[in-house]
């Protein structure tokens, strides 16, 4: 394959301008680490060229000896000088250009002058550019290693690939992801993006047919809608596994390192996770589920089942609690299976799932085999403490047939060696190998998240929901709640009210207890003035009511919800990722908590209607004191409905319904406030 | 030292009862883990005996042969003989056995009954028994592998204890200590825990002079104030961390396992966080908190400061992003030590913590120096990369003296062996090496946590509170309230009524608002029986309020309270650890998400000032939306007085305020429950 980003990260020829002899420098660095690349290979040092050794004076010249096969030009010069550099290397017939230097956007003006110099020399020849401040990449299947880290020439090839916003992520990860027994097939790190970004190297991924599983690590988003169309793209054929930065208040250290705004952490990862990303929360999950994914998938399925097969019942005793911590499901396994595993284990152990063996022995094999078969067992963990005079537990896992067609994913215990070796074979054999319960319950999540986003993806993109747009504004809750009836949202009955006649005949008409509320659009916080009359049953009450709201207000009249729990339900425009909905609970606990789920607009109602699984307050939703049951397909539908609205109405900054209440005959929009943009009224004047 | 459990672990000599020959019996994999020991070693095979090679036919001639040497039996028999066994051993002078087969507890009726022999031959003979049910344990210090797990025997002596509920996590948790570059002193799996128990051991190790911390894995707790008193006795002397399993419902499982009912998770760690132990979530954090533990700790301190020193910048954003997450405070340094650093380090890298160095170079020792001398920061954590032309990160840090006297953390990323280098290199010289920013995290939070608790517990044990024993009968809410006002706790004013009139009377007196309740101690859930009627103003709503409650009841007529934020406050017995204090916010999200502070009573009222800190939702309490800011010295003396009151009433089952409503002038009890054991007005009666 060949992508736009093939001359960086797969060169026939690469030169390092400003290589240096001084070995602490950048330049001797680069020479030292790029010297072992087979393909053509120049060095350019302008004031001691030594042409004999392939040392030139120019990028020209050394293109001229290399038969003009240097596409990738390695530039360690100083900040004022790359933009030079870079032109020279674009004229001698280099298509791609790796800077590693700091000293540009985030160095202050002069730095900033630099950097738009260098944008605007890659923008007018075309030629792709990775950095600056960055530490490089490396390409192990090409013995190419453009990273000044000396280890990183040492890492070995494999078929994971890593993009990391920060080069010594870059670096960490991959380390990381070799020491638990796997290789890698590209890693970069991206540093400042003035030109390619992770957006761009996911593309690459996605054609690249050594890679078989994507590490994305992001500090910031440049660019939200180009970023999540890429992960879509990857995600599609490959697993992507991603750690966004950013849960607390890293700001200021983050700003001075990157030289941009940090993206709102929940609405990065819940994007990522959409776009079909597997998010994890810190490198050692994303190391386990990579560990796992690159190896083994599940087929897409909405709740997978998980079996457990351990050797000794305390560590699996660690893996179940965590899985069951994680909501994963562990089925009882089927009669059938019980009895064909009560043949092969002593009569004393648990059997049900998870599975007990005791000390492994002979049958361990035909154990793993039997419950992997098991109907309900979609993925199987296994637990064993290496023991050679009892059992080999990679020839059994082997022997039992699992890996790609039989997903599971074996933690080995004993001595670093021991677990070395069973964990090399394990690899060899396409069987995941993890460390610990901890990392075992890693990739099983991770596994399991997987597969249940895909199948959520299987329902497809959302379809094109033909709603009409907000009306023009300002608009008042009557209005608001007209819009949202419109979109097939319940609403309460009520009455507009423009005279205190008008309100009583709205109150013989509804009946009490009603809400009498204040009625104007320009007061978004009708409690904070006193606007809002609850239970309101007898015309003495009603006056008393609007006495307290002022006379000659307009004010609504509306007929009382049922009680129950309550929603917020919102969608807004995300300033990096556009359209995004909100929902959460209601209360001041689930707000000071920050529980909210978010996704991007427009979205499937499917997709919408598994919002409220991600709330941590869930079972408020769920039969809570045997209150209503959340239906959660009228949930999706009416989150799809607001999120079209959103999307059909370009002069609309935000549409939230708070309280959406939860009754027992389902969802009703108790108040509803619409923002927009722009006083759109007076741009109506004009058309 | 010397205690009842050395002859244990320490014995002078081994005998193997039922040592086979057949390779894959137990009694042989005992018989070869045991060869190594240097002690005095005999065998025991009735059928077999071979006295020449050192086994014997019986316990007592394998005694007389080694001169009476032989302290310890390991018993290798079937379940139904092990009664048997160990009285003959007892009878050769053994004073201390281990039995690691099953077939007792867990197996049904005939498994109990051996048990309960095997029980009774331990107490009559005062012999101490390990298991059964158990892999064993080892004390590679003395060369002893009292395990049937072969790679036991091979794992380097060091200064780190493991007590384990289970054999298996024995073994897992000791391998992953030494996977991170530590050493075991000793390595026990408790199992059945017929008569040697967690406690036991852990009263063993505060006395043992080579260990210098203890990790400690929980399933069951058989004697609740006995394991407190137990981790409280080593906590004081070196640091204990702690795993417990039971977050997810794991019962059914976990009773096949241990044959106990599993203790409450929740109550099991506040319990243990109480006496001082480090409690953790999982193994991979057991391990990186010990590795850090083990080496150094930080001064008593309610709150210590993070610096941070890192040569790549991403790495540092993880590092920093999860301490922050953590609650870890990352302090600006001072004007001085940035004023240094600022000649060290190259002008473009962030200062001011996290320390970023840029590419590390021949100032770093002196940057790491600098950094752990500011007065602000107690603790330092160090990130590189192994770039062996840059810098020797391990001779850095021993050059910046970082180790016990100026605690540190360090991370080297790199390729595994580059790793293991510098990680015995830093361990060599006390210097805690972490393997990555999680890692790094974990190991900050532990050290901080531990900090933390001993300033709490700096403040010593809980005063003897003299309090008033709650007064017998079922109280009324009036007299729950007159009891709590006695303890200084604030109450509404209000009266009490027996009739109408005195209900007008006490309107009049008290002024409107009111609450208008119904007054009867045999009604626990007034507002569900209508009994509960709020914002009372006028003598016509009084006599509604009246109606509504039912003629001839009593009533109670209160002042309402201002608005606020509602905490629920109870005290309680637990059936394992005995009384306890649970604090909470009101509201069903806070229910929901069982957001609860627990602590064993009676405490201190500064160590229950803490409770609120351990609220996810605690931001409400701390003058959310302007709101009041919820005192946590009075918060404290309330929890105090409260526990105390427990305490002294042996009669009274639980007290619950709720709500406990924080307002701009203080708490104030909204409604309290008190609930007797026993129907004491019938004692009182025969009293």
């Amino acid at each position: 394959m060949t992508t736009h980003l093939t001359p960086l990260f797969a060169p026939e020829g690469v030169v390092v301008i400003g290589a240096s002899r001084q070995s602490g420098k950048l330049g001797a660095a680069m020479a030292r680490s790029l010297a072992p690349f087979p393909g053509a290979r120049a060095l350019v040092n302008a004031r001691r060229p030594e042409p004999d050794e392939g040392v030139y004076a120019s990028v020209a010249e050394a293109a001229a000896h290399t038969d003009g096969r240097l596409d990738l030009a390695v530039l360690c010069v100083p900040a004022a000088g790359c933009a030079q550099a870079l032109a020279e290397a674009a004229a001698a017939g280099c298509r791609a250009a790796l800077v590693c230097a700091g000293g540009f956007g985030e160095a202050g003006p002069e730095g900033e002058e630099h950097a738009e110099e260098l944008r605007r020399v890659a923008r007018e020849t075309g030629v792709r550019l990775l950095g600056p401040n960055t530490s490089g990449f490396f390409a192990p299947h090409l013995g190419l290693t453009a990273s000044f880290v000396p280890a990183a020439g040492q890492l070995p090839a494999g078929d994971i690939a890593v993009v990391a916003a920060s080069g010594g992520v870059n670096h960490a990860l991959s380390f990381d992801l070799v020491a638990a027994g796997n290789g890698i097939s590209l890693g970069v790190g991206i540093g400042a993006g003035l030109d390619v970004d992770a957006a761009d190297v996911l593309e690459h991924l996605a054609e690249d047919g050594r890679t078989t599983a994507v590490a994305l690590h992001l500090e910031t988003v440049p660019d939200g809608p180009r970023l999540v169309a890429a992960v879509r793209r990857v995600a599609a054929v490959k697993p992507v596994v991603a750690l966004v930065v950013g849960r607390s208040d890293v700001g200021d250290f983050a700003r001075s390192h990157t030289g941009a705004l940090a993206t709102s952490w929940r609405t990065t990862r819940a994007a990522l996770r959409q776009a079909g990303a597997v998010v994890v929360d810190d490198e050692r999950e994303l190391v386990d589920a990579l560990t796992a994914l690159s190896r083994v998938q599940l087929r897409p399925d909405p709740d997978p089942g998980l079996g457990i097969v351990t050797a000794q019942a305390g560590p699996g005793l660690l893996l179940a609690d965590r899985a069951g911590t994680d909501g994963i499901r562990m089925p009882e396994l089927a009669a059938t299976t019980q009895g064909a595993l009560s043949e092969l284990l002593p009569p004393l152990t648990y059997q049900r799932n998870p599975v007990d063996t005791g000390r492994p022995g002979e049958t361990f094999a035909r154990v793993l085999a039997t419950t992997a078969a098991d109907p309900a067992v979609d993925l199987l963990a296994v637990y064993a403490l290496t023991e050679p005079d009892s059992v080999d537990l990679a020839s059994a896992a082997q022997d039992a047939g699992l890996g790609a067609d039989s997903p599971a994913v074996v933690v080995v215990g004993g001595l670093p060696e021991d677990v070395a070796e069973q964990r090399a074979r394990l690899h060899k054999a396409g069987i995941p190998a993890l460390t610990g319960p901890a990392s075992a319950a890693n990739a099983v999540r991770a596994l399991v998240t997987h597969a249940r986003q895909r199948a959520l993806r299987g329902d497809g993109p959302a379809p094109e929901q033909a709603v009409a747009p907000v009306p023009p504004g300002p608009l008042d809750e009557d209005a608001a709640k007209t819009f949202l009836a419109g979109l097939g949202i319940r609403t309460p009955d009520r009455v507009a009210c423009d005279s205190r006649a008008d309100a009583h005949y709205a109150l013989r008409l509804l009946g009490g207890p009603v809400a009498v509320k204040v009625l104007d659009a320009a007061i978004l916080h009708k409690t904070e003035v006193g606007g809002v009359h609850l239970g309101v049953r007898t015309p003495e009450e009603l006056d008393a009511a609007l006495d307290a709201i002022g006379p000659g207000r307009r004010c609504l009249v509306e007929a009382m919800a049922p009680a129950g729990g309550d929603l917020v339900l919102g969608v807004r425009r995300d300033p990096v990722f556009g359209p995004v909905v909100l929902a959460g609970l209601g209360g001041t606990a689930a707000e000071a908590l920050a529980d909210v789920a978010i996704r991007l607009a427009p979205l499937s109602a499917a997709d919408a209607a598994s919002m409220p699984d991600d709330l941590a307050a869930r079972a408020l939703l769920d039969g809570w004191r045997g209150g209503p049951v959340l239906d959660r397909a009228e949930f999706g539908r009416v989150v799809a409905s607001l999120a079209a609205a959103l999307a059909a109405s370009p002069d609309t900054a935000e549409i939230e319904i708070n309280p959406l209440r939860l009754t027992a005959d389902g969802l009703i929009a108790l108040d509803a406030v619409i923002v927009h943009t722009a006083p759109p009224a007076e741009e109506n004047d004009h058309a």
